[in-house]
């Protein structure tokens, strides 16, 4: 057991080979992390005012989550799919990143397979296509409503798997995978994750809705013309 | 280590504690489950018969997809989720069915995290969910293709899931959950869990694609009125 008392992270007597403790703060983490999002929330303001100012309140606001979500997913999470077996040892940014993180769901340092499996789909499938949906949002595309049910069952089921795994885990086999100070569980791992269960459920519950309203007025406009049709026939 | 060498599944140290051997053999189990499939089947086409005649082939299909796929869930499926805390002890017709599928994958005999919360999602989600899904297509709802897009995402999402973190185990932590005999790695484990990778994958395909060509209709129309208004408004 190489390295047993010198890591912050859950179960704590888990091994974890070279670990490399952080040397940035949490607050420098967080901060160029919220950079980040302010300025691409910023450029897609920008990008939406340019090429389609008519969009909706929802739709504009529902382009920001794609574009914000797609690079979530490619970067953040691609980068973890990407270096998954050495996470403990890594130091840049994403490294420094992940291991703060990491305190909620020690899943992260291990290289969990389910993890590994929900984040490398998430990373690299739900990733670019959140930024062709945002594309689609854009234009007004008649596959809007399909990707989006695509893609927000995918990030509504992973993110609800990742809930439930760590209950099961807590439940039945008595594993806390958080540290239990109250940030770390109710902040990253309930606050953070919980966008990707409450937006998706919305994006589901409207495209659905909108979907059916669709095929309704198409089965009436078919019924009417059947009518017609018979009408015709019989004069 | 209670039962170490006396159970047949893999990795062999596995500890099971209470494990009792089937009695049933392999061709018993395989043959009432078929039986199901038929009568199911046999129903299905009844009812497909007498509510709905005129249903494309392909939606005759479908329909008997979504109900043998929902009673799987709801009950095979079912049963798992309820009882996966003493799956090796269990010994009535289920029971010893979970135990000859578990040869090819041990996670259902140790009550592994992910296996529970997938199969419990796809049992009590999934599951219910095709049985409205097979209404809504003898019926032509509305509702069909987004339900049908909902509930085929998460039927293959979970199975690619279900097959990645077995390859990430045997990739990057060399643990085997099935036993090495190609009978249970490539008829059970790789052949029985394919059809929800295919049929999935196609269902989603053909929704999507439906779905754009009502909604690509929908805005011509929209663009046709739009047009009739400025012409009327000019004349």
């Amino acid at each position: 057991m190489d390295s047993v008392p010198h890591h912050p992270f859950y179960p704590l007597g888990t091994s974890l080979t070279g670990y490399i403790a952080n040397d940035w703060s949490m607050s420098a983490i967080f901060g160029v992390f919220g950079g980040c999002l302010v300025t691409l929330f910023t450029l897609t303001r920008q990008l939406n005012q340019s090429l389609n100012p008519h969009l909706s309140r929802r739709d504009q606001a529902l382009l920001i989550w794609f574009v914000l979500s797609g690079f979530i997913h490619l970067i953040i999470e691609g980068y973890f799919s990407v270096n998954h077996t050495r996470m403990p040892t890594l130091t840049d940014y994403l490294g420094q990143g992940w291991k703060e993180y990491s305190k909620c769901d020690s899943r992260y340092m291990t290289g969990d397979s389910f993890i590994v499996s929900m984040e490398t789909v998430t990373a690299f499938a739900w990733g670019p296509l959140c930024l062709v949906e945002a594309w689609f949002i854009l234009i007004n595309s008649p596959w809007r409503h399909p990707l989006q049910m695509l893609v927000s069952v995918g990030q509504f089921y992973g993110d609800l798997l990742y809930f439930a795994t760590v209950l099961v885990e807590h439940a039945e086999k008595s594993v806390e995978y958080s540290r239990p100070e109250a940030l770390y569980f109710w902040g990253y791992f309930m606050g953070m994750n919980a966008f990707w269960i409450i937006i998706p459920a919305y994006c589901i519950a409207t495209s659905m809705k909108e979907i059916a309203e669709v095929f309704k007025v198409a089965q009436s406009q078919k019924g009417k013309l059947a009518a017609n049709v018979v009408e015709k026939k019989r004069a």
